[in-house]
């Protein structure tokens, strides 16, 4: 599973608060206990209330770096802060996101390319976001034929199924499979898939439960990459656990342990 | 999740002291702990240490249904055993189990008809256990094939899939998965797909996080059935979940309990 770690979002009080002073404090506990807790890498989102997103993109990747190593997810939907933080990267990187548009398709992946970055796609596009099986495997097709095009590394493309948060919509968790399993025999190597976990969950009473469950559920279909809650004890040795069932570790009595050394 | 609970069996030492000495109160309690967790069914067997293997089946069901209507299944590989069992019986019942050869479908077969039983088929037969799917598809074959032919009505047979303990075959659950796919697709009704969970994580370190995980990993590919602890919450509320997530029973915010009334 890679998994990508959520808790550095402006969203949170405590992140808020950390880029409001500008103390690096709250920000660098949360880059080490991800990363101790087997983050693949860190999401970072500056949130909505920063009065300067692009200084606040760059400031909290720099403050992350001066920290580990681990890699980042530069996460904003606005492509000139996705840039800014690019700017100062140093770790390995990912971005998060771009919709299925073709000429947002062509620019993430140009500006993706040019920093050897791995690229987040959503299945949505300017119409929003399709019910259906059948309208999603087309914008991830039109995801995959932009990257053969632009020779983009189909391993670093990351497809987002876009998960509906299970109050909304109790119909799409199957669908999600179907999709998964899908995107998995595009090519070889297939993209990534990808989902936002906790928004699967949210507003739910049983918000771990559900989420640990959908995950582990996800994996023999091919789910393999979630922006997730890494300090979740229970919810990372599921999916350790769902893994080696799949036979993707060597199975130890040990494999908790051993598995994230 | 058809649940079939495991804890009467004189494997364990609480219901063989029982036995022994034809003290109910241990059976009781189990009958009532049991299906106060949710069982479907209540797996009664006699362990290997009874003298009379006969006397103290046909106790442990009189003492179950003097407390609990809940269904029995009846667990002996002795065809004499659950013949008296069977002479017994009032509640509604299940019995557990045949191999696949054709004498042994016949003979048990039309003894559960003679009762309305439903029946457990395993997928091994007298060559032993197929490692591979075309070979235990092929006994899924057979055994559907007797049924049509007895009339026997195939939503009271369960094929268990004979789940091999993670730590000897870590190969085998991803088969598991396929077989149980397969199974879902035969007929209209479908035989229900079982497995004795336990046995899959038995000797392990993380017992209950491997069974639980294999049970919701199964649910999406049709696994319906389990011999299994009912009295662990957390399978229990687990399987419910996955459930959930395949819209098998309406959300509500209250669902682990809800679903459970």
């Amino acid at each position: 599973m890679i998994s990508i770690g959520e808790r550095i979002n402006g969203m949170f009080k405590d992140v808020r608060e950390a880029i409001k002073n500008k103390d690096p404090k709250a920000v660098r506990e949360l880059a080490i206990k991800q990363t101790d807790a087997g983050a693949s890498f860190l999401d970072v989102n500056v949130g909505t209330a920063a009065a300067d997103s692009i200084g606040a993109m760059k400031w909290l990747i720099e403050v992350i770096q001066d920290t580990v190593k681990t890699p980042i997810a530069i996460d904003s939907q606005k492509y000139d802060v996705v840039k800014a933080g690019l700017s100062v990267i140093k770790n390995e990187v990912l971005i998060n996101s771009t919709k299925g548009d073709t000429e947002e398709l062509d620019k993430y992946m140009n500006l993706s390319k040019d920093y050897n970055a791995s690229l987040i796609c959503l299945t949505m596009d300017k119409c929003g976001i399709p019910q259906d099986i059948e309208r999603r495997m087309e914008i991830v097709m039109k995801i995959v034929e932009k990257a053969v095009e632009l020779e983009f590394d189909l391993s670093k493309i990351y497809i987002d199924t876009v998960l509906f948060p299970i109050n909304v919509d109790q119909k799409q968790p199957a669908l999600m499979f179907e999709i998964f399993n899908q995107i998995k025999m595009i090519s070889d190597p297939p993209p990534h898939r990808n989902v936002g976990l906790s928004n699967f969950s949210q507003g739910t009473k049983e918000k771990r439960l559900l989420a640990r469950t959908f995950l582990t559920m996800g994996i023999p279909y091919g789910l393999d990459a979630a922006v997730m809650d890494v300090l979740d004890k229970d919810l990372m040795d599921a999916a350790l656990t769902a893994e080696i069932i799949m036979n993707q570790h060597v199975y130890s009595d040990s494999y908790l342990t051993a598995c994230r050394k």
